[in-house]
Order: C-alpha cells, then structure tokens, then sequence
C-alpha cells in the first residue's frame, strides 16, 4: 500500500505566492484565445488600462511575462548603464541581492546597508548624495520581505527627485496591501506583480515606468532589445493595434484582470485598511504570546507580513514542520541573512482578513508549545481580537 | 449606447496560442500553493517525471519559467560559449530569426538557408561541415511555424553527432503532434513547450538537455546565471529536497501536469496520428478547393500546421478579417518574408481532429469567396472526407 | 492492460443537455454560499430579475430546482383542477406523454393528436372548443423535440384566451432559440429551463405564470404545498427578505446566471437569428445532400432542432455510433413513436453557430457513407454554405 | 453612487450549503455532456460504484435528481403505504416535521417525541412496539441539525429489524463526517447527499435501499412512479445500458463524483476523525468561554454541528449579524421550535478541520461581545487548543 500524498494546506499565511481569491482561479481557467485575436487584442488593452489604474499612472504601465524576479533583472539591466553610479540601500536580503545585479550593469555600487530589522534613514541618503553627487540610479525595496520590514520610500523618493538621481524600486510585496504608487514616490521604475497583496497567481510583473526612465532607458545602448529582458520591447505592446515581442502568458492576464477588477471594486483604501488591520492584531499577538517581533519597532514593521523572532534554541524547522504538520498552515522562513532567526507570515490578498491573524497566532502558538516553548496562546487571542474590534 | 465588444471566436485554428484543453483549464484553477509548500515540492516532481516520460528523456527535463522564446534565447545564451561556430540552417523565418540570437554570442555564425517552402537538405549540412569543421552548434527550427514546413532532425541530427558538435533545436511547435523527441534525433538541447501540440496553456518552456549539452554549459563561464535566463540554475530545480532559482509560475504548472496527464493517457502513437490525419485530410481539401500549398511538397509539409499561398491579388488580412467576422474563426497570417503570401492555420492538440479540417476549409473557402476568389468548397470537403474515411 | 476509456466527444450536437458556455462553466465552480448568507440572497434576487427580463415578463418567475420535467410535472399537478378539462395537444411524443399527467390530475382529457411531422392546426383548437366549451386547460409543447417541429403557440394562445381557458405550454428546448415568450403567446404557464437554447447546464426549471394562473393554483386545495412538486411554495423565494422552501442548487443558480447574462448582453435577438440560421443552413445541407427532412415543410421545422429521416433499411443506432465512433459528434436518436425513424441534431447555444451545420452535415454525411447509404457530402455542404453566405 | 455590494463571506461555518472542497467546484465546470452520450453512460454508473463504496452497501445506490429534500418526500412517497403504520421519531425540528409527510401516505403516525436537546431512547421505541406491534415504519432524523444533536441509529435500527418493520432515516447530515451507514445500522431507506459532510454542492439526494424497502416500494401501488418524486424509476438507472427516466444533473454529478473520489481517497475514518475533533474542539471552548452549549450532554452532541444555546436577553438575529459583519462569519440560525434560542455552527467537510473551531470560537466570542455579552475568548482559544493538541 502506497504512503498517503501529502496533504494540501489548509491556510496558506506565506509571504507569496499567496492563496489566490477564487475569483482569480476562476479567471484562470477561460478559454485561452490567440494573442492576436481581436478579442484578445482589446482585452489586453483593458488589463493595461485597470493596472494604470490600479497603480495610479498617468502613463501606460509594462506587464512583463514573467514573475517580478524577471522585473527586477530586467530593470537593472534596462535602466543602469555601464557608466552609472548606484547607491544601493539594503535593509534586508532582497536589498542585498539587488546589488549583485546593479553591479552586473553599473559602473559602480555604492552600498548604504542598515540592520536587518531597521528601516534606511532618508538622512543617510541625504548625506550619500553630498558625498558622491555623481549618484544616477538609488535602489530600495519598499517591503524587505524576508525582514518583513518597510522603508519610507516617499521621502526617500524626494531626496532622490531633488538630486535629479533614478528612483529603482522594488515594490512587489507592498503594492495593493499599502498606499503605495510610483508617482507620488518619485519612483522611476517601479516594479511589483499580482501573486502577493492583489492575491493574484505568479507568472507576471506589473511595471510602473516614468517618461524619464523611459527616456534613459532608451538612451541606454546596452539596454535588452529583442530580449525576454526588453523592457523598450514591450512599451506599446498594451496597444490593441501594435504588435507583442513574443505570445503573453495568457491565462495569466486574465487572472491578472480578475484581481485588478477585485482590488478597484472593494476599494484601494478598503483592501489596505484589512491589510493594516490584520498586521496589526498579528502583532500585537505575537507579544502577548511572549514572543518577539523580528522589526525593531512597530514603524517599520510590514502592514503586509510580519517576522517573528525565533528565540534561542529553537529550531525554525521543526517549529514550520509542526506547524504544517498539526494545523495544516503553511507560512515562510527566513532567507539567507534571516534564515533560522526569524519565521514569516504573510497578510496578503485573501489572507489579509482579521481573523487570518488568528490562525497564524493559534498554529503559531500551537507549534511552539509542541516543540517545547512555551506561550499563552490565550492572550494573543485576546490581544488580537482587541485590535480588531477597536477597528469595528 | 456602447459598441457591442469583439465577440470571443468559435474556433481557434491559429499555430498558437492553440485551444487548451478543458481539463487543462480546470488545472488552472487549482488553488494556488506556497512554491515551498510540501505538498508543491512533491507535485513538482511528479510533474517533471512526466515531462520526463513525455519527451522520453534518460535524464530530468528543465521547465522554464517562461514561452519557449525564453527557452531559444536561454538555450543559444547557455550553450554558445564566444569562441563558438554556429551553423544556422534556415528554412523559415523562425530559423533565420535564430541567427540573430546565435550572433550575440557566437564568434562566427554560418547560415544555410533554403527558399521557405522548402526543407533543409542534410547533404548540405555534411558539406557544410567538410567545409568548416570548427563548427561546434547547429541551430536547427525542426517545424518552422511562419512556413508549417518540417526539417528532417533525425538525419541531421546524425550528421551533427557524427561530427561531435552539439545540436540545438526548436521543436516548440511539433513536440506532441508527431515522433519528435531529443535523444533519438541527437538534438542537445531541445526546447518545445505545452502551447502548442500538448494543448497546454502559453508560459512555460519544456527542455530536453543531453548530458554533454549540461557539460558544456557548465563549461561556458558566460552561460547565464542568477538571471530569468539561466538554465543551469534550474538544473535541479525538480528536486524536492532542492529550493528554486525564483518562484516558478505555479498556475501554469497545473496546467502542463494536466496536458501531460491528456498526452500520455490518450497515447502518443494515438495524438500524432490524429495530427497527422486532420493535416493530410486539410491539405486534401486545400488543394481540391482549387487553391496552393505553400509547402513545396507534401513531404516537408508539417503536420501540425498547414500554410495555405494566397493567390496574386488576394489580401491575406482582409481574407483574414472575413473568416474571423464571418465564421468566427480565428487562423494566423504569415510573418516577415512570408507576410502577405500565405495564411496558417493549426492543428495542435485539441483541434488536431478530423472535423477541424472541415472547420478550416469551409470557413476558408467561404471566406476566399466573400472576397472574390472562386474555390470549390464542395470539392474540398469531399477531398477531406475522402482522406478521413480511408483512414478509419 | 485496461481497454482504454471511452474518450469524451469533440462536439455535442444533441438536443440536450447541449454544450453549456464556457462562461458557464466557470460560473458553476463559484464558492458555494451558504443560501441564507445576505451575499446569496442578494444574487439569488438579482438572477431572478435576469429571468424576468429574458422571459420578457411583467411579474416574477419562478426558478425550481429541477430540470424541466420537473416543472412539467409541478405544472400539471398544480394549475389542473380535479374537475378540470384539458386538451392536450400533441404533435410529437412530448406532447402525447404530457396526456399521461394532465389525466392524473384532470377530470377529463381530450386529446387532438396530428402526425409527428406536423404541427396543430389553431383552427382545431377553435373547433375543439366549440366541441366543449368546457375546456379549462390547454396544454401544448411548443418545440416537440423528438419531432424538432414547431406549433404555432401565439395563434392556439390566442384561441385559448379568447375562450376564458388556461394555456399550459412546453418551451423547453425554443425559449431562447427564438422569439417565443409567455405574455405574447397567452402563456399561463410556460415551462422551460437553462440547459436548452440558453446553453446552460440541467438542473433547473424557469417559469413564467401568469396572475390568474397564480390565482388558479392558489385556489386549487389540491395543488402541492410543502412538495418538491409545490410551484406555490416558490412563489415568493425570489425576494432577499424571505425564505427558500428548501435549499437551491446554489451552483446551478450560479450557472443560470452566467447563462442569462450571456442571453441578455448578446441580445435575443442576435441570439435567435443565429440558430434560425444554423438550422436552415443545416436543413438546406440535408436536402441537398439527398436526405429526407422528417417535419412536413419548412415552415414546421424547428430552428434549434432538426430531424432528419432515417432512409429505409437503415438502422439508426448503427449510424449514431458510427456518427459518434468516426467523427466523436454525440447526436440524439428518435424516442417511441420516432425511435428508429430519425436522428436529431441540436442547434442551441453555443452549438447554433453556422460552422456547426457544416459539422453536422459532414458529420452525418459520413456515418451514412459509412453504413452503406450514398449521400453527396459536397452538394451538402455548398448548400449550407449557401444559405450561411447569403445571410452575411 | 451606488452601495456597495454584499460582499462575500470569508468563512462559512454554516450548516448546509457548507463551503465545497475546491476539487468539487473543479469538477463541477466540467464540460456537460448529453446524458446519453456513452461516455457520460460509463461515467454514471463508475459515480455509483463510489457511492456505492463510500455508503458501505452491498447493491447499488440511488441517486436522486435533487437535494436531499427531495430524497425525503419520495421515501415517505415511496415506502409508506396507504395502510401503513408509522412510528415518528422526533427528538427535533426535522425530526417533527417529518410526521407531516409521513400523514401524508399513512394510515396512522405515532409520535415519540423528546425534548429538543435530547435523543430518542431506544427502550422508548422499544416500548412502542410493544404497545402497537401494527407499526410498520420507524422514522428517525439521526443528526437533527436544527439541534445538533445525533439519535443512536444503530441500535433502534437493532429493535426496528427485529419486529420485522422498516428503518426510514434522514442521515443528510451526518454521513460522511461519522461512522453511520445503512447496511450495519438496518437502515431500509437511507437518505443523504453531498452538500453536507462530503463537502459537495446542494442539487443531489443519495439513497441506500435495502431489499426489503425494494420489495415493499414495488408493492406499494401508490409509490410514485413517472415522477420526480420516483424512487423506483431510478432503480437501474446506474446502469449504463439503461435509459434515465429524465435528465440527470449532469454538472451536479460531477461535484458529487469528486466529492466522492476525495472521501475516499483521504480515508472515511480520518475524515470522521477531523469531524470528530473540531466539534470536540469547539464544543470545549464553547464552554470555557462561559457559554452554554444546546445538547443536554455531550454524549448526544454531534461530531458535524454544534448549537450554543443564546443567554436570556440576547437576540439572536443581533448576534449572526454581528458575527457576519465584523468577520465575515456566516452561521446558521435555530428554526422553528429552536428559533431564537440557539445558533449553530457546522463543523462538515472543508471546515472540518481543528483550526476552524478557532475561527468559530473567536468570532462568535467577538460578536458576543460586540453585542454586549461578557465571554471569555482567550480562555475558550486556550481550551480549543488544549483538545486539539491532546489529539495530535
């Protein structure tokens, strides 16, 4: 007799891909057309038209046919030509991988790293920008993800715009869980996707691309043409009149219009607040519980998933195992830097309900006390629930 | 009061994206798993042992994160190391097309082209390398979509083998609607994907790679790595107990379990037959109806795809327009040399059915008719008929 | 080894269940919402309104929760009276077996029968009437399907109102194929459902009854309350602020949604013009291919069925499994009294699109040739093309 | 502007329609097939021998062509004959309201009613036969879910075979989710359905027919025959060389083969395990949170649902609204005899699952609150937590 498959979940609380509302999976499963039909050509003009609006562009907006990984790559090497100057600003695993790509591109890479549970200090930009005017491309990840923690991109973006600098951001895990937009940040390039806050399916980038970037994208003679890489490739491919570089993953776009048609119906402000909300009584707790958060204080903590600390001689392992094991919830690990000091659950899309924060605070709980630590899973509940029902 | 929107077509009979099959779309809608999930891991793994039995592989298929054109770039940027030769034969404009990618990272391309409706002579291939025996890649387009015409791997194949160079291939377009497969026909690296015979939905890219072609990769210190081009990072990928190079497109794979799942079930032997019979029996009525092949013989025409020529002082899009606006099917143009002088039309996966021929040749012929060319639609009909009924 | 399953067919040209949309589909795999969630009865009223509009209606239907004979048997138990007379109407075997429930609730039933190829003639129904001025209900199939003949509903509706009597009417395979709706015909009770012309899948009854027939059944002691068969009990279900007898087939409702959403947006009238031109396409292709129509004339033919003659000496369950076996096109037998005498082939829904006619005909045309009947396959085919051209 | 629309719940925790396991929302999108087509005909009867599997019988079941209400009417229809004596078994509201239709076929219905909350004692029915050994029929809810409470089937079935009378059980909600079949419990007529513990969609009733209730319908003249409430029609309706006396709900059929194929593939005693363990769950943190729960003892608490009963003061309608509006909870209500004072939560298929006691209990206890009644969450999480992890 064979061994029993393993069982799905029963919750996913990862940070991504991120359990998808139903309505996306039913979009997924239309009929495929061919990218040249007519149909097909109008409709990819509407998806374009809802993510301009989803992302508050006053341009078109790229979707680029692979999961933002592809945008990011895609992005150093469109936009950092072999003669620039990038500051890079890391506060996290993600921030630190970005220079490997900078550096694939750029002249040089100026690195300004803070602790991994802090957030950069718009002022060590400031002070950056008098050290080396020369500076042409900052790049940030809003939300570090595996630190779960939040940089002040705004304010950042300003001190980048005043330089006359390129603002490179990595917005894939915040955007659609936080009031987040490429224009108002001074983002040039502004890259995120649906398989996290909008609770869509992994497979494509959204990008967010200003006039300037695209001028020295243009400018940029090692920029990738004719490329899964090409950025330039795609500018008017959102047009139902003009050609594709190469065939859209279609099912794709139309799981991407389901969550793009999700998010503008219940309202930006409305998804974000549920968001906000389910991070919060997560947080709070994770405290009562007896545990520590990963971020150093609440005002860089993540809206869109938190880390918790993993205390002395435990091991994130069989803390996940039992975790997925005995209640059937799946959540994510540290990576790299964080690895085995941090455990991660994610508050995205469909997860990003309040009572989702107690799932991951009883499972959470439930675990640690299976594998010898102890918690009062009692007042976390309480102290999660108080959080909620102050907000009702 | 609004226009009324472009109706979806009724049938889709273009060379791809191709109609999915139903069970494909449902597997699109499975929920969506953290990539991590053990539950993903071990269904990762299943889905490459079919890939696997599929292509009828010794060793593990790589499945790339995205359309087969990221496979063709990945494949000439993986396996082209600088100081490489390449003969690119073109019998088509995909396989010119290649040679363009072959140059970014070759030192010396070779091109043999042959007028496209014809099919590379493998004599000319042993001459070529008499002449050059540096050459060390040969660049082959086994079914060059933009003609339908078919080139013969497997005795090509022999002769690049025989002179220890290394065979690259795209079958993207004949995998799965014939006996096409890697290590019978010498091909090194072998890139197809689910879109097109498989009946699978456009996203994903199917690798066949030969043991030397790993050893050559690995050797090329210029082979893509920590990039959405690498192949060499996904080398183990569809190891359980391994991490992945990025998220991969989890919906998708849903998606080419279930067109493996079809493809092996129904039987190879048994689809390609089907492929093959719904080409004959429309080429058949192509020519009953009074009109020409593009392909110069029945012996290169594909199986998968037919391209019908269009008679002097024919507009193919307004032929076009007419079968989508009148009959509501949706067929594919000709592209770069052969814009204007030809139309396409698939038989893949689950229009790969004697009836499809029916479909094409009336929707076809009464299209011709609406703009003026005169075709014997009851001729080719019965020519069809009689091919499908010898055949039964 | 196992024989191989029986493969699913490629098309579905029954008389129904008929192919079902593919928008349909996806409705049906909704999440499934408890029935008194304030969500469910919020659509619940909101499809009820679809229904109204479709049916063209100026008071509520009623949706049952089972296919239509379900609602042909609620009908007959709940509008005929134990001291009722009824004429029953039969034209085809429907409207014979419909005698068989109208005498278990009536007083008496007279029958005024005409051959299964023609259609009632309105003035015997005035003459009947003049007979027995004592008929309180008039029951009729309007499309007979196993004939595919049409009566000419909104002359006898006219007769029957005129004569103070109750029209009880079968609309189940023309409501949506055709301009046929219960006020303008005089319809009491007009009984139809989704998985007809609507493309819909079986599962449930709509009703259109008028206010006397409410008053009627109310008045009947004998009409069933607290039943499956109750009409009744389901006359208020429809609003959001009361309750449900029993619990709806809430995934059937999601999928009625869809289908009349698709009716509506595609406009009825569009809609009917595209059957009546398939099944004249259809008849004009059979004729001509030198087959025998079975309906008396054109102008009793149905446009969403058609019958066609089985020539003597041929056996029709030979053909049917040669028509299924050759080509996988899944077509309806004959039933009693025309069982052995024709074959059927539905034009409803998705399948009432021109291209279809051609299926069938090459369809059949070859299953005949395959038994040993000559037919001319080609003539078939100009013919139905033709007719589909010169409506363009 | 117009209001927003209701938006969906987040969890159902009702009783019936519960939430449906995603395979069955998959499986219900199939694509319709003619109920003819011999596919569909092999299809059928390969859904009966599942049905047949999972309801432990040893000939074949029933499935009925709507919900299990429907299943209920046409066993009283069907089994009880004009001279029969029936012993009503009523330990609840269904329980009560079968009597109504059991009047309906009867010569005479003999109540045994207990309270509310508590089960029928077997020595009672013992005793009734005693005093009329003339009883024919015994008729028992085993799960009265309007009271959450479960009837010891097996051994009235014991009493009931022994005095040679026929069993008639409503098992609609509790098979699947505990160990209750026909055939060990000599149920005569057994009725259930998918919508319920097997996590499928509302539409279809299931039936175990002993052969002595076989013999007993056939001779009952005035069981239904040509009629939707028709038991004896079905019989051999499995049978793929048999006809269907109408079109069976060919999507619903679906839903109800894969809600099969999951019952079975995870293993009928871990299913009831989970069943078990979430109300065990969920029934300790009812009471830690300072509530009461409905049954008078857990020996008679369901495994699939439990009712808490609603303090003195409260209004219940209050309470479902908040639990709904705050958290996206939808529960059910009491009704009629228990309106107002309970409310109840399903514990079946999907939401069978330990975690889902936490949802409950929290939201309930939130709601509670909300509404100004004082409870003690972190004590019933706690509780909750302590059964669960005993179980692990």
């Amino acid at each position: 007799m064979s061994a029993p498959a393993i069982e799905d979940p029963v919750f996913t609380l990862s940070c991504g891909p991120v359990e998808v509302y139903p309505a996306v999976l039913r979009a997924l499963s239309k009929p495929v057309l061919y990218h040249y039909d007519p149909a097909f050509l109008a409709f990819y003009e509407k998806v374009n038209e809802k993510a301009k609006a989803a992302l508050r562009l006053s341009n078109a907006p790229v979707i680029l046919q692979g999961e933002p990984v592809l945008g990011l790559e895609a992005a150093a090497a469109s936009l950092i030509a072999r003669d620039d100057v990038v500051l890079n600003l890391a506060s996290g695993v993600y921030g630190k991988l970005f220079a490997f790509w900078a550096a694939r591109y750029a002249r040089e890479v100026i690195e300004l790293e803070v602790p991994f549970n802090e957030a950069i200090d718009p002022a060590a930009v400031e002070a950056a920008f008098k050290a080396r005017p020369d500076i042409r491309v900052v790049s940030l990840v809003h939300h570090d993800t595996p630190s779960a923690t939040i940089n002040p991109l705004a304010e950042i973006g300003r001190i980048v715009a005043a330089h006359g600098a390129y603002m490179l951001v990595d917005a894939v895990s915040s955007f659609g869980g936080m009031d987040v937009h490429p224009e108002p940040t001074h983002s040039d390039l502004f890259v995120t996707g649906p398989n996290k806050c909008l609770g869509g399916s992994p497979g494509l980038t959204l990008l967010g691309v200003s006039e300037r970037a695209w001028a020295k994208m243009e400018a940029n003679p090692d920029a990738p043409r004719a490329s899964i890489l090409s950025i330039l490739d795609w500018k008017e491919a959102w047009r139902s009149d003009r050609g594709y570089p190469f065939t859209p993953s279609v099912s794709e776009i139309y799981g991407l219009d389901a969550a793009l048609d999700l998010y503008l119906a219940e309202g930006p402000e409305r998804v974000w607040a549920r968001h906000d909300l389910t991070a919060r009584a997560f947080r709070a707790g994770v405290v009562a519980m007896g545990l520590d958060l990963w971020a150093a204080s609440e005002a860089v903590a993540s809206p869109t998933a938190t880390a918790v600390r993993i205390p002395d001689g435990i091991d994130d392992g069989e803390l996940r195992r039992a975790i997925r094991g005995r209640y059937g919830v799946m959540i994510s690990a540290g990576m790299r830097e964080t690895a085995g000091k941090l455990v991660r659950l994610g508050h995205m899309g469909p997860t990003a309900r309040p009572l989702h924060a107690v799932i991951g605070l009883t499972a959470l709980g439930g675990a640690f006390r299976a594998i010898g630590q102890k918690v009062d899973i009692g007042a976390g509940t309480e102290a999660a629930m108080a959080v909620i029902d102050a907000a009702m």
